[in-house]
């Protein structure tokens, strides 16, 4: 393993040029710029919606590409190289990379929600490349070791069930409580997944697509609830019924973005309940904003991740309690990372990784 | 004043018949139906804008008025009986009177959160009776004794400052914050108030009369801001740049419940801050979301008070931290009860409070 | 089984006269003072340590035994009538009985911290007599009807539980932390237990006596431990090193009530750590202050239970998470129960129950 | 101002050699090692307790005098260099400084509660020394700004007052709580101030000097309290009464760290109370546990200061909430320094300022 950067001579990158523009690139290989940081060689790469959006539009809200970007941000990898400060990993280790670099000196970063430091570098986030490339530097303490039992394969999931940690997070679940998600793509269902890691009663997935409701009840969730083309005040009155929520849910979380599932979520949760907005779509919707108030219900935003998420996250893959495996629809090569991208645009297979360019299949 | 009840041989009511049509009453006097219970002769009552949203359209959301109904619920009042569990209270003693009862039983109410209660019984909205009448029977521990510098007129505005409170307390205010407070009724000068007694910095009253955000800053405010007829971003970057709040409110609190400060209020906080929706408007409204995610605002809905919202209210009025004489622009006599209500409706004086029919001005 | 009010004449109780001094007593059967009452036969009564404790001593702190009482607390029964007022119960619903009525009106009370209030009438606790009964008034709300599948067995163990579930609450366990349980008598086997349902990691239970730590890794342990006769700092330094604790334990909760045992638990925990003091022992002890200072550690008191507890206390037995029968080592009949009392005080079996006296074993 | 480093050939300092054995030396100046750091010309510098502890006796716990150290840790200064990515600082900028620089990645540090840092270099606290000297380098996010009117005599003061501002903000202090603060020395007589910025009601000082309560009335408590010769019980009933608090304290905050303070200060709290630690004594005492579990009181160590404390401290400064410059008995010249200990450890004063080496008084 020591010897893997003497044999490979380049760090082929899959590079957004511009919308619907990518190509495979060498690029240099990266250095130890902080004897903080370790090289990585990437494993794998999920592919996330971001992903998708930013080669499909070449922006997400005010992150606008202005120059040739790699992309990626989903990556388990194998450390290469440590630098002379570096003292809890050592090159070999298996790593799960959290993908984003907080600036550390800001009041957020020293208030514990690095997560909203203005200064954070996010891989595949412009202007800042990803991980889609063979070798990656990153801090000691944003790789977090695999247990030997946990693959570079469920490593890679690790980013996207650390989104649903940080939502499940915000939203305190309690044991016992009852869970609605909408949604049912990778974030939706790793959020049905924690919540019952976190000792939720029921566990409701919500999608239009039957066979994703399909998928979630076979993952995580312990029942499910296709919305009809009516009010969000009807469909909530439905849902509540249905699942038998009594006064109404404790816990709804968004991961779909929908204006209707928005709507439908203040509708279903009960007096005093804990609304989490993770997903992202329209910036302004049409929102129920008096049954929020009458009901006082509490809503939080929720925004990547922060202390401790990766953490848990990789202790709930390790345990078992998260089966990520199950995710992992497609695995494809790397020179096939744009077909790739294509297929998760036409909506096929829940989770598709792409081995790195030095990755055996 | 252990002989008032002889003396006073009727219970004059001011009753709400339908949307627009009042009349004055002779009702039966209460009685002490529990022993927990105390009789009150009402001194004085104010006029909330729910008063004046029943007289003028006889339903509030889903609360409809279907039979007469006494109207009023901001009131202070004397003791006259007392029933025989009573242990705090004597025939004498000034209170204030928190209008509400809630079933002591349910799960909000034996979490603490009372004010949520399904089978709450509150003053003035339908179908139970108000305060703007002569005797008024409630249980012990709703009825706050007034320290002796605390007038009968002023123990009346607890109640708003009550609302106020438990709006600042669901905002969690913590000293050198900077806060928006979005409207400058009543409610919203209250709430500046209370912000100034929790340590909050810089304190903004927003709203577009002129005149009121003067008042505002001769009662609490430290700054005032008059939005225009522009969009929720540009009115939230003039206001942050305005007063210089550099990444942007810690807590916004609206008291208005329209659409476009509400809309504001999102774009004014900072990364990580707080909103709490107080006032009461259109159900549905345009909301960015989006925004709300990514700054992982939290917004809390705020309806009425709970536990400790009284006791601090009086508190703050008795050390002098509330002014709330201040805010008293007008006492009538309780037969020129309607004429006040129409004086409210038109948006003359701040606070109007109503003579019991058994006091003389 | 409506009629079995009429099948019995009287209403047999266990009554403790003064230390060491039992009987049985035929008393008075209880009614309905309340429409919102239920009078509830009793089926199944599990024997705790403070009912052991009053047997023996007479006395529990400041709560001294005056004149003579029925003892036992923690019980399950069958409503065989309810008040005017009940809603939710009928007559033949199974229960588990919350034993202590609080008054619902204090500060404590409308807080939503009811078990603090100051007139709680608690089953078994001078003045107030106790379970170990026929017959037993309970207001609605403190009765909790049992899932179908759920035994009245098990319903008796719903009170230990209860205290168990506060206990885990106050200590705000979350999943992925590694939580250490100090003593594996009834209430700390649970404790561990509910840490488990919470998602507690790593999950240690610690005694003197091995047989029981034995049992606490069938039950729900991960890990156990035996202190040695040696200092608080050696013991918790060893535990850390022992179960690899890293920094130290997330949380320690103390079931035991032992001196060694408090001391070793701040001296186990992490910088930032929660100590939850669930046992009761000696009423002032050698405290490592200055270690909880430093390493800025949250103790919490935890004194019986309040909201929620017994509603997530009964979803744990239903759901199988907590497998409260394990813990049932010995039943007995009603007039077995004084050798019953004998045997637990000599640290026979984990938990006696004790049938009622109109139950047939 | 900017060629002050010009003029200034030497760096003064007062530095430790073993207990009771100090010197004047003269030490490199600091250089900019980080292109995040400062260089600062030290105005003033408070002595701490701390700080005589060191002199005294050499060690504080764990930390140990291994070889000669700078002392002193309070103080505020001029910027006179500062690195290349300095963005808010500039030469000629007063701060007040934040003495103890954390590891920025551990998991303490991410999670916002960087006090906690194991790797935390600390002022004057072995190996690492301190900031009676003349030139003191930092990083730019732990030097604030001090506001025109603020003077750096005052700026010197916000490290005591940053670490009563942690306190309070431990106890979760709201407005119209009780507040008892034990011990009367400079971070007791803050802690008064503070509470009563958070809007605290009745704020008792207690002390066993009657000058050092007296000295309290009329800095910022309301009340004052000397106890006795007699039980914590009974001196906590006694405070209660004599201060009228009712069913007990709402908060008691420890700044003595005496025994006899810690025991009075639980039995002086309500059920449902709060107990801060933040006074330093004997690491272990006779501790009150079974009142702290029966009234689940919560008891907070609190340790130095992090996230938003400095500038909360500056802002009740700079506001006039806190009057620092009634604390500054005595201000004197570097050479004096020796003199000045001694002082301090014989009581005398309440805070001394040491002027800079190269500070005119």
């Amino acid at each position: 393993m020591t010897n893997l950067v003497e044999t490979v001579q380049d760090n082929l990158s899959f590079v957004l040029n511009k919308p619907h523009d990518v190509s495979f690139v060498q690029q240099p290989k990266p250095t130890l710029e902080s004897p903080h940081d370790v090289i990585i060689a990437i494993n794998y790469t999920g592919i996330c919606g971001s992903d998708v959006h930013y080669w499909h539009s070449g922006a997400i809200g005010s992150y606008v590409l202005k120059k040739p970007m790699v992309l990626g941000h989903e990556s388990a990898g194998t450390i290469i190289s440590v630098g002379s400060k570096v003292k809890t990993l050592q090159v070999g280790d298996r790593v799960a990379i959290e993908p984003g670099t907080p600036c550390r000196r800001c009041e957020e970063c020293r208030a514990g929600f690095y997560n909203l430091c203005l200064d954070m570098k996010f891989a595949a986030t412009p202007p800042y490349g990803g991980t889609l490339t063979g070798f990656y530097a990153a801090p000691e303490d944003f790789c977090y070791k695999l247990p030997p039992h946990v693959t570079q394969k469920e490593g890679a999931l690790v980013e996207p069930l650390a989104v649903a940690v940080h939502m499940v997070k915000q939203a305190r679940i309690q044991p016992g409580q009852n869970v609605v998600v909408m949604g049912a793509g990778p974030v939706g269902l790793l959020c049905c997944a924690v919540a019952k890691a976190f000792g939720a009663s029921k566990i409701v997935s919500v999608d239009i697509q039957p066979s994703r409701t399909s998928f979630a009840i076979d993952f995580a969730a312990t029942h499910t609830f296709i919305p009809e083309h009516t009010s969000a005040e009807e469909n909530a009155a439905r849902l509540i019924r249905e699942v038998d929520l009594g006064p109404g849910a404790d816990v709804v979380i968004d991961a779909s973005g929908a204006e209707s599932s928005i709507q439908t979520s203040i509708h279903t949760l009960r007096r005093g309940g804990v609304f989490v907005q993770g997903g992202m779509g329209k910036p302004d919707i049409n929102f129920p904003i008096l049954a929020l108030c009458i009901k006082e219900v509490t809503v939080k935003g929720s925004f990547r991740y922060n202390s401790g998420d990766y953490k848990l996250a990789i202790e709930l893959v390790a345990t078992g309690k998260v089966n990520v495996k199950n995710l992992i629809t497609n695995i494809v090569s790397f020179h096939e990372a744009e077909q790739a991208f294509k297929d998760v645009k036409n909506g096929k297979g829940i989770k598709y990784l792409i081995a790195g360019p030095n990755e055996k299949l």
